[in-house]
């Protein structure tokens, strides 16, 4: 799609970035952390917003695909493409942090973890908080709407949007909301672009409401269950006692020996294990959790006694996904999100999944979400392996719809849910919707150049 | 645009619901709370969706626009039409109120008081809070996105909404977004809806987010100022301190005054009152906040002791609209909302015109998010009265929007705001995005029935 002669001209047409097309390059840029592949035909490295606006304009002009990148940390393929990828990582600056009104200013570029970093010296931090962010770019965040452990009390990063600064299919640049407390003005564009994966316009810049630390000291609890019954029982509970923590996440058997292999530490065996953060203050929720963490036979409850501990303890949860990935040699990371008062029916059939075709699957995550992640492990060798870890997927993804929940919490769609998506919007949303969404798409990229194949597409 | 011919037919295609065109039906629904004015033709009262659903594909065929109505308490006459009025009050059942996923499912109709007394008996609360909230209607505070006064720590209605089922405008029923704690399935279409003042479609139930009742006594702190500069001062410290109040609200001296006559109370007299809501698990909120106040020379400054003395509090603040209203025959009520480091420089304009124009302004609100609503009071009588006062306006949107704030932080564009919107837009945001806008209104209703001649029309 990219000629010698497009190559010359986009280069020449930069501002200040570069174009690269060696073999290591695209080598570098065709993989997402999901495993996704596409080989791209070369990489425009931004260096400023007009990079991205040149970019643009160019590529509109002679229908050249275009597909954002932050850090590569897609789990769905949203970030690889066989035309021209678009860097925006060098975009890196935190241009403003507000301690009046309570936002901070941002290049797209900017990893999440040197964000909370800063906000931290100025008593402040930025809530969503996905498993990715040492390495993931707030504009990556944003255009997947990213969510995390701290999701449960503070919401998704959609919560956290004020405005943004987007370079649209045409390049012009245009700013979507406003950094206010409030603002009514007009249609919510901001929402739009959250969640869109790059199909709709380039995030360069972002205006995010950060919140003031909490200062109340956590309690960090984790319990072992003999049985993943009473883990469900007691998540549902923990819930109905109106307790919200800033923490609620499940593991299985698997996860606990991943993790002592891992680590080299001895959490102890059961079928299901939770990690729980209370906050000290709420003088009764911590004896409300031990309460109902003992009603529901949990065989070993232990309150972490020493930062250190606790801090251990959510290093375990931080490096779930490399423990479960040393267990096999490929594995499917699954993002269905059900309600939470069929968790355990949700837990059941993947267990009957898991039987019936003789899969080892894995379960991590947020539990007090209803978005446990379901790891389906195989052997991409053994094509029978692929072929049933792929019938896994779509079982489960059938199911999870049918109970009224969405095929994808926090991952988004990319590549790998495009079908899905369909069927979901068709099952629970009405047959226009996806009309509209089409519609939605044709009139912010009418020449298809932003992300295409993907989706909607 | 309602023909003899057109209405009967109308009639006989509802399904349950009544149409009615007497002229004291028509009067009732012909002013909004704003004092915007349009005597409708006729006015459809929905009984159920298949009434909204068959009304809206009747009209779209016939080109027939059509304004949705759930208390008329709009303050910017986007309820008021010449044409059909929609009205969906009576569509007003609790559908659901779910203790485990922490939602509420609603019709449109539903009072968010009454809402609110439910969810009080199953230990939950939906926060925003309009001043209204006695009579509006979760259709029309969706619709128009609204605020109050808990918004300063829990955001406004746009935060709490998780689905919506809609009417498009030719009739067909969809839902947009899930009942669910975590969904990234598609473009965001929830958040175009909030917001939109009924020109995209009609909502006709909600999935609203619902929160536990806190489980910390408040203390309400009120302070009594003799500059208006020095209450200022104590917004801007407040907020850099990183307390986080449940309330902060500013009134001037002509607020207390009205408040004053209308309750016989004896608010003690000053430049400047906020009221302000801290929690008291917070150990140290409390202490901090009497710090700046003193620091700032608040003149008293008083802890409400009995529950009986806050609930008084509250109540006059709850009733400062009607207090204000008492004082002139007429008034523009203004809801420009401005970066909040902005605020003392806001207040000195809001002043500069009052001496400018010779016409009192009451400034009375949401400090705590930079949205002091001002009253401009003046004689409809007074024709030289009515052009001043409209200039005050004019001059205050303009420098509001001029120092980075917006036209509107909670009451929406309706018919008031359709200029200045055009001016935020093309100063804050890129001349593209009222052109992506428009799109957008097109897309969803290409026959312009839905409240046309409003917002961006």
């Amino acid at each position: 799609m990219l000629d010698e002669v497009d190559l010359e001209q986009l280069k020449s047409s930069l501002c200040c970035g570069k174009l690269m097309k060696d073999p290591d390059t695209l080598e570098k840029y065709s993989r997402d952390m999901g495993g996704f592949y596409r080989m791209p035909s070369a990489v425009a490295v931004a260096e400023c917003v007009e990079d991205v606006s040149r970019v643009m304009r160019f590529c509109n002009e002679r229908r050249i695909p275009v597909t954002a990148w932050g850090a590569g940390s897609s789990l769905t393929g949203a970030v690889v493409s066989d035309s021209l990828i678009l860097d925006l990582s060098r975009l890196d600056k935190i241009l403003k942090i507000d301690a009046t009104n309570y936002y901070v200013h941002v290049e797209a570029g900017v990893v999440l973890e040197n964000l909370n970093k800063e906000l931290e010296k100025h008593g402040f931090f930025f809530p969503p908080d996905p498993a990715s962010s040492f390495i993931c770019t707030v504009g990556g965040a944003v255009a997947e709407g990213s969510g995390g452990l701290r999701c449960v009390k503070y919401g998704t990063v959609k919560d956290w949007v004020l405005a943004l600064k987007v370079v649209l299919a045409d390049g012009s640049v245009v700013v979507v909301g406003e950094p206010l407390a409030k603002n009514r003005a007009g249609y919510n564009l901001v929402q739009l672009f959250v969640g869109s994966e790059g199909t709709l316009g380039v995030i360069v810049e972002a205006w995010l409401k950060i919140a003031p630390l909490p200062d109340v000291a956590l309690r960090r609890v984790y319990a072992v269950f003999d049985s993943w019954v009473d883990a469900g029982n007691t998540i549902l509970e923990v819930r109905r006692s109106r307790i919200v923590p800033r923490m609620l996440e499940f593991f299985d058997n698997v996860g606990i020996e991943a993790a002592n292999k891992l680590h080299g530490v001895l959490l102890p065996y059961g079928e299901a294990m939770l990690l729980i953060d209370v906050e000290e203050y709420r003088g009764n929720e911590l004896p409300t959790l031990i309460n109902i963490l003992k009603k529901n036979k949990a065989r070993e409850i232990r309150v972490a006694e020493s930062e250190e501990e606790a801090d251990k303890l959510l290093q375990i949860r931080a490096t779930m996904y490399l423990a479960i990935n040393a267990l096999s040699k490929a594995r499917i990371i699954e993002d269905v999100c059900v309600p939470i008062d069929r968790i355990i029916d949700y837990l059941a059939k993947v267990k009957e999944l898991s039987q019936k075709y003789g899969l080892t699957i894995a379960m991590n995550g947020h539990a007090g979400d209803g978005n446990i992640h379901p790891s389906i492990l195989y052997d991409p060798d053994n094509p029978e392996e692929v072929v049933k870890a792929n019938e896994v997927v779509d079982e489960l993804i059938r199911y999870s719809t049918d109970i009224g929940g969405t095929i994808t919490g926090e991952h988004g769609v990319g590549l790998q849910k495009m079908r899905h998506l369909s069927y979901q919007l068709s099952l629970h949303n009405g047959p226009q919707v996806l009309g509209l969404m089409k519609g939605l798409k044709k009139l912010f990229d009418p020449n298809n150049i932003l992300n295409p194949g993907k989706y909607l597409d």
